[in-house]
């Protein structure tokens, strides 16, 4: 598992390491297949934003990171058995350049696996002995499957309001850095203002991070991303670019991205073109400002933490977070 | 909601209404396709004999059921959920005479559906503000996937051994009842003996339940069952009854059974051969045999019950649950 270099991990280094152990232990089956296929998925795991959050969260609160970080498996837990459901759904053949569970295993396995995956994460929540832990888990993977339902069905529509696209870009990502960081700071034993202000801090950064996200898929291609520019689109899933390019774009335009959404149109110069024109449309600059206005509001919120170390790591993880997707 | 006429299902139906209620509103989604569907799943929910199990545990040991009636609708629940996974793994078009969420939505959405039901069924077990409680939640669900993941991947080799058909039936059917008698004994405030007591009773009643599953699937037919007699082997699903019979069988009757199993051999007048072999071949009864065992000790379990009017109940949902199977 690739370590960043930043202040942020290097501090939490140990308890990080502690929750990869934590995650490897929770992730094993005995079976012999799976086993080493689950090992794989761990193990490619990603940058571990969402428990560096949780243990920054609970370390602004106390010292004591024993049991956050139990907490904190959970959360990478829950997080990694999403993405396998989420790549099956999506029946993306790559991630982070790595082959899915799709390329090796039959549908009921992944599907299963996945479950797994979800039911180990819930071991984890429930061993911190912590009820409001475990109903913030809980509850985190509700609005997960709510975002994702609301994706799958419901994203396929150029005409969609605002209102739709935050919900859906909150229960995908916003939520479960809202609960990571709701949990730290329960743990941590923050009184509820604090906790209430952590929680909006982690939510702020989520929906931050999905909507430059959702500008990366559109401005970086197949080199940096894995796959091809304009993939959200390809995929019939409107984001807010695209929906400010709608708002400006002439009518034969929208009836173009419109054929694209419907699955209509699927000619790869023609999804060119118009992620170039969207491009060029000023529409992902919009999106990056709205993005930038919960990037400030997040660090904003950050003014509840007494610990100036601490604050530090949480504003540095909030700039990594940005950094990464722009 | 059918309700059975039996002395026990009369007994606590103030109960089982409120559990179809905390379930109904559970299952509740603020979106229009997936809310329909989700309340048909719901609604056709079986003969809530886990649930049942539930609330008569705690009862053994308590009178007061507010907590269990939580506990028995995440039950409810997570038997749901884990139903609709299922279904959709065995691509299965038919349950209990229903056409299941397969025949009217995309495979992405049936997923997603399957896990918001397991984000609802956790929240009402965190609901119960017993960590005790949500650790056998989650460790029940965990092995619910267990004994899934083995008969996806590991059900279809005729060679298996006695000890991975009751690993694969434990987690397939067995689990859930255990761990609802145990979070009910739990709930009641039984002692630590006696939550073990009504824990094996439930793993006792779940084990002869599905070896009796596993027998019917080949006694009866498509009338009974709503499905072809021996599913199971057209599905390439080993059974204990498949595995007495290839015990008895010559070598060229097993080497048509593992053709069956490994798909290679799909004629349906071969295949009902088979199926009318094993009925008269002694392999039935054998299984039966095996079942009654199970129920003869979880029978003996419940003299640790000292309340006798709910060990008559308990007695009669075991012998319910058996009878619907023979």
């Amino acid at each position: 598992m690739k370590l960043q270099t930043s202040d942020a991990f290097e501090a939490l280094a140990p308890e990080l390491t502690l929750v990869d152990q934590r995650v490897e232990r929770a992730a094993t089956i005995d079976f012999p297949i799976v086993s080493t296929l689950i090992e794989d998925i761990v193990r490619a795991g990603g940058k571990r934003l969402r428990p560096l959050l949780l243990l920054l969260a609970a370390r602004s609160f106390s010292a004591d990171l024993e049991r956050a970080v139990t907490a904190a498996a959970g959360i990478q837990l829950l997080h990694t058995a999403s993405l396998v459901h989420d790549d099956h759904i999506d029946r993306a053949a790559l991630r982070r350049g790595q082959p899915t569970l799709n390329a090796q295993v039959s549908s009921g396995a992944v599907i299963l696996i996945g479950d797994f995956l979800f039911a180990q994460s819930a071991i984890l929540a429930a061993a911190t002995n912590d009820t409001r832990v475990v109903t913030i888990f809980a509850t985190t993977l509700a609005e997960i499957c709510d975002g994702q339902i609301r994706e799958t069905l419901d994203a396929h529509r150029l005409n969609q309001n605002r209102d739709e696209y935050d919900r859906r870009i909150y229960g995908k990502t916003a939520a479960l850095f809202g609960g990571a960081a709701e949990m730290g700071a329960v743990i941590g034993g923050a009184d509820n203002t604090s906790i209430g202000e952590l929680r909006a801090f982690g939510v702020d950064m989520g929906m931050a991070f999905q909507i430059l996200d959702d500008v990366l898929d559109l401005r970086e291609g197949a080199q940096v991303l894995g796959k091809p520019a304009g993939n959200d689109l390809r995929q019939g899933v409107v984001t807010l670019p695209t929906m400010y390019y709608a708002d400006l774009a002439d009518a034969a335009s929208c009836a173009t991205v419109e054929a694209i959404i419907a699955g209509d149109e699927t000619d790869d110069s023609v999804i060119d073109d118009v992620v170039a024109a969207i491009r060029v449309s000023g529409a992902l600059e919009a999106a990056e400002t709205e993005a930038f206005a919960y990037v400030q509001s997040a660090e904003a919120r950050l003014s509840i933490v007494e610990d100036d170390e601490t604050r530090g790591y949480l504003l540095e993880l909030l700039n990594m977070t940005v950094a990464r997707s722009t």
